[in-house]
């Protein structure tokens, strides 16, 4: 349904065509500095109309806060907030909606629901993911503030174009001979310093969002081709989160990976999801593949991190990284050999201008949706640690099955 | 946690040192036969000692079914089930136990929890999984009964073995040129006629459970070559689901492909998941990639099935199929150079017998994991369709807004 | 926190003194006709200022409707609207904010959150009802359309101000003898006729919302008097369900007498409830307390309805009566000996004008917050009830154990 | 369903005719000193058999702990556990299967599901509540070491027969003359005394479960008398909770008093419920009812406590206390008119011998249920204190807009 999270939990409402989209924020810590522009700075990233590859509405979207911040320090009640829609009135009738659109949400919603929104998709609008990307900028503050947690998103492919395979995620280096065990360095160096590294305004410089500018270029012309074809291309965005806690994650059904990817593929238009080495890791043999311990600032960390920060579903301190996939945009202006609602064959040709690739407006999303995630975790993590924390030391266990207080 | 769904909800315990590990099912229809032998099917499939290939331990892993069924019909009422550990005593303490295992959880279970359990990353164990196993194999019975769902999963690589590509999902195959949309027929003929035929019985001809002998017997090959090798290796699982309804899935957050990717993703070792074309996908044109409608048997079905059966994270009735991949196992008998607890340097050989390779025992939790996704989706779509049915037509809409009672 | 519901589900924000309060409903079935009309039936006798009985500030309290509704049809997607607060200007700070109000919220608030708003109780405030009253108007609709099912509350009691024993709930009636197991027919024929009958519009006639002039008239001149005294006084409000369908609860944990329960509590100062018999009822021996089965229009019933519909926390198809109580409101004007937040004893006489009594005003706050619970359980049970009804008949349970499919 | 709790989170399951009845505890904090002889204790007190007044059967209800504890020490992970039943075959048919008990489950059971099992009520036996009394048992361990939490329940009534009024909670003593606003100090100091300082072994010293040995004698007899007619008797049950800290409950829905209302009217046969001052604090005017602040050991507390220790939803330290309802048990052996399932009339009596009253059984039922509660919102509340505490203090608000940090 329309809400995430168990103790900072997100409920979202709204269509295209509707008075407004908004969100509710539950679980927010009380006595966090906040204001609109705090949770605007997100929002206008994920805002059409940024550049010529995405689409030329200029949206405003501003937010406005409801409820849950006085003076500009949240209360730890929910706070409301919303962002107007332009176009407030349900779209006109039109020859179009006779066609469902082709690996769009018309039909499915039609056939879940009974009724659709005159937008078609209803909820399925790139446009309601305004209430999470508020909801996530929220949360990205407190992480920030209290843990130093960073996370940053970036384009990594668009179409065939990817990173140069040294600073690419596993996934999208190429495999090599089958009978041969050997692998490089699982991460390359430069791709480990691009995520230890890399920040958001570094990502903002290119208008694709790629930090490779080279790639980014090459992006850009792709995404130019498939808009003069009035025809879209899709990508992958690679998201890594710094410095946070071990310990995050709830076995066994809400291991830290399961909800990342449930919070990711329930983003529009996503339908891969893959964490530290991904499908890529399957190939590698565990000698190669595990993560060896090391010291590192007096606490344990890894060597390698095939494991993208996490082990058995729960953080262990390294960074997470992972990979989304966004398949290309279904509606296209080309003319397309399809069915109307009842079957009858027919030529839709979508009206309207539409965004040829996603991926870049969608880099704020993924890094929001993270920070959701961390954050719910978080707080489940804190309160059994502040639970346990008041326990006397355990004395009948051996010493290795202990962790020392601290 | 523990539970997984909302109106079919799964609750699991046991670690493998324990008296027992088992589950807790809330939510079954009342009414569906079921016997302890409907749930054993997919517990002995899943079950350790069943080739060579796998962990020699003879397990019996028989079930146990505690409650909410009488007279072999069930009363609607929590089904209590549990199969019993053969070793339930505490693991002695050993030299081993100074090292956290690479790549396990033994450190991050004592992160989190600042106790372990003497088998070191607890509820990590492959041994946690039967619990769903026998969860999903009710759901199975249920679905397969009334709908005539197929749930048929089957191991897709070993290792860089991987099926050929005219029988490979999409991700499999070879990307081509950068500068070429052209893609060929996405799902190639025998893949989607793999898609549409395959059987578990078919699947477990084979020990690895690969539907396609050539590939089988390579594969079986590079697991004993790891084994040989006191090494071990990853793999993927592909899986497909045939006649869901349409309408299932819960947006926005509980999208079907996002409590799917949750699901799979709460799997042990599991770290990637892609629907559909997936990873693949984001490279072909939306003009190629779109699915279009066409008539099939009297309601709207597509031409082809790149988006995987879900279209804005609702089901379309179209057989949905997706891929997830297992890292190689953590636990290895060869030497690693790793520290202890407390940052020694040192080296690590795990003693006993691993399972080199686990994709072809995982194919049975993949089903069953997915049954139970299913089953809650389905339960949630049932209460709407009923709620809605009941209520006069609508006469205020558009017709192409409104789907027809029936 | 705030959401209540899990497939009729409601999310509220909002303090008094915030830009609006509102809320998120989501689930409501497709299809709905539904306007703000709808709504703001119930927001207007929910308002303050109806009377010289309640505050007299004019807050018109319009609700404005976001999304999930088209062409006065619902959507099936999230019902996002809100109302307006006058003052939306967080308070000045005053003397007073040095005093927690006795038996309020203020002190607690700060405890909990560590921050207080402006107005003292936060979401304390009886403004924070206008979401779920919002929202129960709209379970109302579709229970009333689908099921005819009605919801009417009254007062039955102001301050020691009783309804006479022969209209009045078993509780309010008189104990007598102790060793006397005689007992009146439980419910009188008068009360279970009131329950049989009452409508909105006879509650709505006496400004108090007792439906028994007299008393209703002596209730007037409580309230004035605990006006004019710079007093509050509390007391209790009745309500009745009729026309529920049999079967709707979700025992063990989710019973529909607990899940009611939980619903009444949460609403602002109130501080008892009982169902049925209630507290008089465990004075009553079983052989006089049991509610003997009959058949009525082809269908079970029962002889006297001390359960008060409901058996085993779920519903037997008789009216739902339930009793809930309100203490007398904390804030008034009356100088009180008390201390402040630092532990400085003084006196506090709190500004502006208050309500002397909300039990008038509770009545719409508890109808809608029943509305909610019977919706939600409804959805449940509809679920169950469709997915138990595919199965094939059960032929291997004696005849007494299996209901007939119809 | 069958599961309570968020974080702290109990799931149950079993009938009177199954193998066993259990519980899996999910989220107790890792570290606790447990062994099955804790939990053992609430379960023995739980039983039937320990005195003439209850049912004779003498069930062992002995614990088998199955995961979750290793060396007397939890993991963290779920604790599952189970008591076998006695007799473990499902019920041979009898002529009174024809007949559904009047106000019992059978009935109701039926509706909703549509099977119902051979022991007729299903999980409406007082059966089901072992699992809980084991979870709470648990919950009780860890709130009394870190807190020194102490929760006591009695009897405060049977049938008609209560604890005399100077030493009965507020709703249980005589109204007085309506027009008359002077009241008692609304708790006698006598029956303040007994919640501050009641044990359980003082509890246990009668059969009853009333410390107050005059009135456990007449107790004693009127269930003697109910027995003796083939009748039964129902009565009250007081709780207090001492220790708990302030700040606990989750407005707006999961106020303190909303989830400790659930709990509570979860369990079978309870009708009513009211905490502090009840139904009879509807009748006390604000300015005798509201409980001034005073100065305690340097934290503010109450000088009267009619709040029960809570306001606006949130404990304020002081004592906890509520009384609970239970209706008459429905098994009767006493000859019934009533009708078959089928409606044809006739005469019901009960065979085999039944509890005739069942609250001085229930009393560690509701001290369990009321540790589950405490429990949940303890860890719930950690978590946000924690998450605030590690804010920088707040500068930007009033000073008595803010808890200092400590």
């Amino acid at each position: 349904m329309s809400t995430f999270g168990s103790l900072f939990r997100v409920t979202t409402y709204g269509e295209s065509h509707c008075a407004s989209v908004g969100a509710i924020i539950d679980g927010c810590p009380p006595g966090l500095e906040l204001t609109a522009a705090d949770i605007q700075v997100q929002l206008s990233r994920r805002r059409p109309g940024q550049s010529n590859l995405t689409t030329p509405r200029d949206e405003k979207d501003l937010v406005h806060v409801q409820s849950g911040i006085e003076h500009d320090v949240t209360l730890g009640t929910p706070i409301g907030l919303l962002v107007k829609n332009e176009d407030q009135r349900p779209k006109d009738y039109s020859e179009t909606d006779l066609y469902p659109r082709p690996s769009h949400a018309d039909y499915t919603y039609l056939e879940k629901y009974g009724v659709k929104a005159s937008s078609g998709g209803g909820r399925s609008s790139a446009r309601e993911t305004i209430g999470r990307v508020a909801a996530g900028a929220i949360a990205e503050k407190y992480l920030k503030q209290v843990y130093g947690i960073e996370i940053v998103a970036f384009v990594s492919s668009v179409g065939k174009i990817h990173l140069p395979s040294n600073v690419a995620p596993p996934s999208m280096t190429p495999d090599g001979d089958e009978d041969n065990d050997d692998v490089e360095d699982a991460l390359s160096p430069e791709f480990r310093h691009l995520l230890a590294t890399i920040t958001r305004e570094e990502v903002d410089k290119e208008i694709t969002r790629c930090p490779h500018p080279e790639t980014a270029e090459r992006m850009t012309k792709r995404i130019i081709r498939a808009k003069e074809a009035q025809d879209s291309i899709g990508g992958t965005v690679t998201c890594v989160i710094r410095n946070v806690p071990s310990g995050l994650g709830e076995p066994v059904f809400d291991k830290f990976e399961a909800k990342l990817a449930h919070a990711m593929l329930s983003i529009p238009a996503t339908k891969a999801f893959e964490i530290g080495s991904g499908f890529k890791g399957t190939e590698v043999p565990g000698s190669k593949h595990n993560d060896s311990f090391v010291l590192k600032n007096g606490k344990l960390g890894t060597t390698t991190n095939w494991s993208g920060g996490i082990q058995g579903g729960i953080t262990n301190g390294e960074d997470i990284y992972f990979r989304l996939g966004f398949k290309s945009p279904a509606t296209i202006s080309q003319a397309q050999n399809t069915a109307q609602y009842d079957g009858t064959p027919g030529t839709l040709a979508a009206r309207g201008r539409h965004d040829p690739c996603v991926v870049p407006r969608a880099v704020p999303i993924v890094e929001t949706m993270a920070a959701i995630v961390v954050m719910d975790q978080l707080l489940i993590q804190n309160s059994r640690r502040t639970a346990a924390s008041l326990l006397p030391p355990i004395t009948t266990l051996p010493p290795t099955m202990v962790m020392p207080k601290h």
